[in-house]
């Protein structure tokens, strides 16, 4: 290989700083998903291709990365192309997989089902400014309840990891219901999807162009002039249900959809957390959801999409045989939320996993001595190094540097005979203090 | 889809309780891998099929599972089949990804680069009995040093690693150098791979299947007959260092060999940490290791092969344009540590991670009255979850029994009005002691 080697377009290679900023922000989620009651779940790169097709409309499908068969598989396929060429494919979401594993499994799992799942997904999308071809998925979901009380927890999720990640948001919901209520009442509920759908784009393309959308899906003008109102609906929570009320008077659909959210609104608002804030013309694009519909945004920064999503579904599993199954889920984007805290620098200063001291090497004596302090220290729980190379002391302190170690260890023969170590903080202007090694622990584990 | 849905052969769902105990063997390997200096990277699962292809071998090749083209791509493929009908595949292991990092990143990265890496890896190998097409690596390597404090370190690391699962393990150690040493001393040092190869096998096949496999190589009788003292050696490392050193005298390789795990033997000894063995047949069958080889054996369970692996190597990068990169690494099997950690039953009763307490849920006041308490409980680190749906007690009870939680909290109308909580332990024969929330927490903190 002449040229340098790269990788394919749309991948990434994290680096160390990178990965624990990453990590932070997967733990954080994690922590959270845990202490709500959420347990883990993996299931493979891998799924039957047939798993996986139909299950993303037609544009999603040719997204799909496949896996080539191989050996005699590979030339029967060539032969009769109509075998094809791939009976396995890369998981596009954590959703599908999940409905799978659900109903694979659903003689031993314990209903309602909580499970989360952070693992990466792929896409053969054109690759461009914040879309990639592989990314992490950070999904939670109960399956097997209808309580609102899901919704109602999912809320408060949302807040404890921005909380905890010190990033003020919004939590924007709407209910499907709503949504459909609204295609009932102008008089074309069979076209809920398509005006879902065009609804979708109002924050990217603006109300014209969603109105020309629904045009051309065959959405009839009385209807669109119908769900105008929509666009002018504002103020808080109880006004615009007070309008919406009584313009969907008419739609029992709709007004469960009021109650609903009236529920979450009253229990959120009474537990004090999140900020909540209806907005009636969110509605996500997927056509699976059936009821609350979330987005959450982030107050800070200049992201203007959000951050993550999620919502009520009653039929998720029903394509693999499982009907009835009604479940609620979320969805954190971390490479969103990645970009936001970088921006508005928010990450800690100092990040769980980095090395915090450096122990400078003068040769075999003084080395396996430090190799002693070094396990003590590390048995305190601090990360710790001894640079392997017995080399200039210019060339210790620049690694200790670039890797943005903190402390450096100096133990030359002075030291090992007085049983001190000479702490020296990097970037101070200082020759460094003697101590013990118990003093040097205190100082790394206050 | 009419039949139950599955998932491709040779890979696995992890559900809750498998993850937890992988995530306490991972998190437990990457605190170490943390506390040693070692940083975090992540590389894409898709490579350039050039980055994989001819760096395992001609087995290896075959193995690796490639991503079909697309579109007009594939199209062209159709036509001209010597186009190949894959630019990209999965990643084999994380070695190879690890050196083409190095290289081209090589003026970003500050040297010694100490890296570690836990990440799934793909393989179409024959699924059976513990070989699966997808698990995880769990690797560590320090790149750009020749330094012997780095394998000294890494048995520490092994050492640590064991110690805080609570495993007794045996490390044991060889150089290539010293059997680049016997074949030179044979007389066929052109044949040191496949005589190499061919001693990896010993304890799968025995001596005289491994002797079979020479004679087919074509390593002569005399060579053999040569070798044969290797099998017989035993006792101590420096029992058997005195009787190498005079057996292999006129190798200047093995001596430098026997130099460099006096070298490690000596500082393990004065250290006091692993249990190192010497094992002069231990040979590792990858081709790329030039010093020091290591294998890790658990010394309880009925596992016989090895749980880690790793060693020294002088060209990792080399096949990418990077000269003179010499660096050592290691690698957990973490589906191994597994099943060993689960026959010993070495596994912690309570895992961090799964729920501690269960809110019963009596109805609409009272739901609401326990999310305030839930977030009293979540905010001291409490994991705890509200049972969604009011329904039955004894189904309630069923789901925290099966779910493997510990606790659970009944607040009906009761308890609201005297503002405790009842809490009952689960398997216990008790009605539960009503108490304040803080006590609760008091109970489940500690």
């Amino acid at each position: 290989m002449a040229t340098k080697p790269s990788i394919p377009k749309g991948t990434r290679d994290f680096g160390p700083q990178e990965m624990l900023r990453r990590k932070y922000i997967f733990n954080t989620i994690e922590r959270v998903f845990q202490k709500y009651g959420y347990l883990p779940l993996e299931t493979p790169a891998m799924e039957h291709l047939e798993t996986l097709t139909g299950k993303y409309g037609e544009e999603g499908d040719r997204l799909i990365f496949k896996v080539l068969k191989r050996g005699a598989e590979l030339e029967r396929a060539l032969e009769d192309r109509s075998k094809g060429f791939a009976d396995e494919a890369l998981r596009y979401d954590l959703t599908v997989p999940f409905a799978r594993y659900v109903v694979q499994h659903q003689n031993d799992l314990v209903f309602p089902f909580k499970r989360y799942q952070i693992q990466p997904v792929w896409r053969a999308d054109r690759p461009q400014k914040g879309r990639y071809r592989e990314f992490y998925q950070c999904d939670a979901d109960v399956i097997g309840s209808t309580s609102l009380l899901s919704e109602v927890e999912l809320v408060q999720l949302f807040d404890d990891v921005f909380t905890q990640l010190g990033l003020k948001v919004v939590v924007k919901v709407n209910d499907r219901k709503v949504l459909s209520g609204i295609a009932e009442v102008c008089g074309q509920p069979e076209k809920v999807v398509d005006i879902v759908t065009a609804i979708d784009k109002l924050d990217k393309i603006g109300r014209e162009k969603v109105e020309e959308e629904m045009r051309e899906k065959g959405v009839s003008e009385s209807a669109i002039k119908g769900i105008a109102p929509l666009f002018d609906l504002n103020g808080s929570w109880d006004d615009q249900r007070a309008k919406l009320e009584q313009w969907l008077a008419s739609s029992a659909v709709a007004q469960q959809g009021l109650k609903d959210l009236s529920f979450t609104f009253g229990a959120v608002g009474q537990l004090k957390s999140a900020v909540l804030e209806f907005d009636p013309t969110l509605a996500r694009g997927l056509d699976y959801y059936t009821g609350a519909i979330f987005e959450v945004k982030a107050s800070e920064g200049t992201l203007q999409s959000s951050i993550c999503g999620g919502g009520r579904y009653d039929d998720l599993t029903g394509v693999f045989g499982l009907k009835g199954m009604s479940g609620v889920g979320i969805s954190f984007g971390a490479d969103r939320i990645y970009d936001v805290l970088l921006e508005t620098n928010k990450f800690p200063a100092e990040l769980g996993g980095s090395t915090q001291l450096l122990f400078a090497n003068f040769g075999e004596a003084e080395a396996m001595h430090c190799l002693k302090l070094l396990r003590q220290v590390r048995e305190a729980g601090v990360a710790a190094e001894l640079y392997p190379d017995a080399t200039k002391l210019p060339k210790q302190f620049t690694y200790a540097e670039k890797k943005g170690i903190p402390y450096v260890a100096i133990v030359g023969e002075s030291e090992m005979q007085q049983g001190v170590v000479t702490l020296k903080r990097m970037g101070a202007n200082e020759k460094g203090t003697a101590m013990s090694v118990e003093a040097v622990i205190g100082i790394l584990t206050t």
